[in-house]
């Protein structure tokens, strides 16, 4: 049997990618929300030990790698390859975090839908039979994004109810041609999908269409429904942006069968931690699926689940230059094992 | 007979994907190069008809899409994934290019290493089975890199001697499972390397151990030696890194046997062009390749080459924060054909 392409943006595994491993590194506040008892390492300080809030995120690759490492009882110069990206300019958290450790790499960009896109890769990477022991990877830091994307936090800025809390944290797979662990059976590339959202406060809103083209190619391509899923998981539209993607999906007729939760409302107590329109940053869907979703898997109390990573592909010039926020979003299939 | 990974770093294709169609876009500068004959489009306006630096960039890419469709006798909506990705911040002139195009994509991050990057990255989802008719693709800009990473175009502040020059262009290729072209037969993946290099202004210092430690994985993992091509290409280097290329790779033993050429040296003619070390950008190795190295393939001028495209995997904030230069190299074999 070989890998097949499917429709027009899917693609089947002949031979499932096994996620053998998988580790999460979190913040104070992460740590203050419902998935405490998911993450492997949780730090209170800002800057993990580190000079400035951009070492800090490095810093955070560096730990959840090594823990990734230590949970799959491996060297870290072992991996065959590290696919990572994060949403500093030039994605200077990955490309640190690597300096010097003698593994292989490939830096993506795909904001915060990397998580989804990293394992995508992984998936075709190790199906493909070019690498093994792959790694997918990703992070975010509140402090370091607000301070690119939006105001200096000293400045004190009043952040609109549409808002999402970048989430501090980082998140690793790894993805092998044999094991134990959830299996990746099918993938969906997104499209770059742009309906003229230009609030760059409402970033759940820019992505939902880009989550909904991306859940229906996958249906359609891969002839699935969302019945056969326990889960829809999006992964960052936070609440507002989850209401479009329902609103939307009705429009279309489009059922998601009551399947839909998103990591931006996972991650945090949405009325309890002042988080506005809940979690976002690559950093949310990364510790969201690399704790609390892979471990209900391997368990058994979730049997199969789409991982949607949804990324706004904006940038503060892009903004500044008074274009819409395009958006993307990537499917992964996943089954329990 | 299946793909397999050689060694720690390479890989080899079991059943070549073929480049069948490549495109290049350049600017005026350029095409008052050496390599004006190979470009498909030239432009004088340094905006290229859009409002701004970043939106040119992103016109470019657009423009090459479109050539790069017309020479496969294709419409742009049919290829099967784009493989792209730039120096601006979020790699907005990649995501705003494929706005709305309905064609599946995946955003990559490798600083001037893209074109070889998205090259490698398309040989494995097209010899993997995983899409057909992939498009590997990247640009730069002079103005919008020199605001974003220097200084202000109307400040005119004096080029260091080892500083580069942003190459204006974008070059596409498409791979594809079938049909006439040069072949990709193996690849190297290459890991973050970083001797200290902290000047900004010296960045092929700072990549050339990252090209030397890719050449000599891919020479052993492949157990081939430089007397199997006809050149081994670097992009971009520039003069001053060349030179430490060559001296190091003395140094260690590795002979290159003569065969070393490098894309920031082939684009200009230094002495008369006022680039003082050469070409840089991804937009450099993009447009060298797509144009007169394919070109040379095709018509069996060159037989085999390995194209190493260089990174320097930096940023203004890693580099107002004191850190040193990350560099990495990605090298992709290609036979003509």
């Amino acid at each position: 049997m070989v890998n097949q392409k499917q429709g027009k943006q899917s693609f089947r595994l002949a031979d499932p990618p096994v996620i053998t491993a998988w580790a999460s590194v979190a913040g104070k506040k992460e740590s203050e929300g419902p998935l405490k008892a998911s993450f492997d390492v949780i730090e209170n300080d800002s800057y993990f030990g580190q000079k400035t809030w951009e070492q800090a995120e490095k810093q955070m690759q560096a730990i959840a790698l090594k823990k990734l490492a230590e949970k799959a009882n491996m060297r870290p110069q072992d991996f065959g390859l590290v696919f990572s990206g994060d949403l500093l300019n030039q994605c200077i958290g990955s490309s640190f975090t690597l300096r010097n450790m003698n593994i292989p790499h490939l830096g993506l960009y795909g904001a915060c839908s990397t998580m989804a896109e990293s394992l995508l890769m992984a998936a075709m990477t190790v199906g493909g039979g070019f690498s093994d022991k792959v790694v997918a990877m990703t992070s975010s830091h509140f402090a370091s994004s607000e301070r690119q994307y939006r105001f200096p936090l000293g400045y004190g800025g009043q952040r609109t109810p549409t808002a999402q809390w970048t989430v501090t944290g980082s998140g690793a797979a790894l993805v092998s041609s044999s094991g134990k662990g959830p299996k990746i059976t099918a993938c969906t590339i997104g499209t770059v999908t742009d309906l003229g959202i230009k609030d760059a406060n409402n970033m759940g809103a820019a992505m939902a269409p880009a989550a909904l083209s991306t859940i229906r190619a996958h249906f359609e391509d891969l002839k699935v429904s969302a019945e056969d899923f326990d889960l829809i998981v999006t992964g960052d539209l936070g609440q507002l942006g989850k209401e479009v993607l329902l609103t939307l999906s009705q429009q279309e007729g489009l059922g998601l069968g009551g399947k839909l939760t998103d990591c931006g409302t996972l991650i945090f107590d949405v009325l309890e931690q002042d988080v506005h329109a809940g979690g976002s940053g690559c950093g949310c869907s990364a510790v969201t699926l690399c704790g609390y979703l892979l471990n209900k898997l391997k368990s058994g109390k979730l049997k199969k689940i789409l991982f949607c990573g949804t990324g706004a592909l904006l940038s503060p010039t892009s903004t500044q230059q008074g274009l819409p926020i395009p958006g993307v979003c990537h499917a992964v299939s996943i089954t329990g094992g």
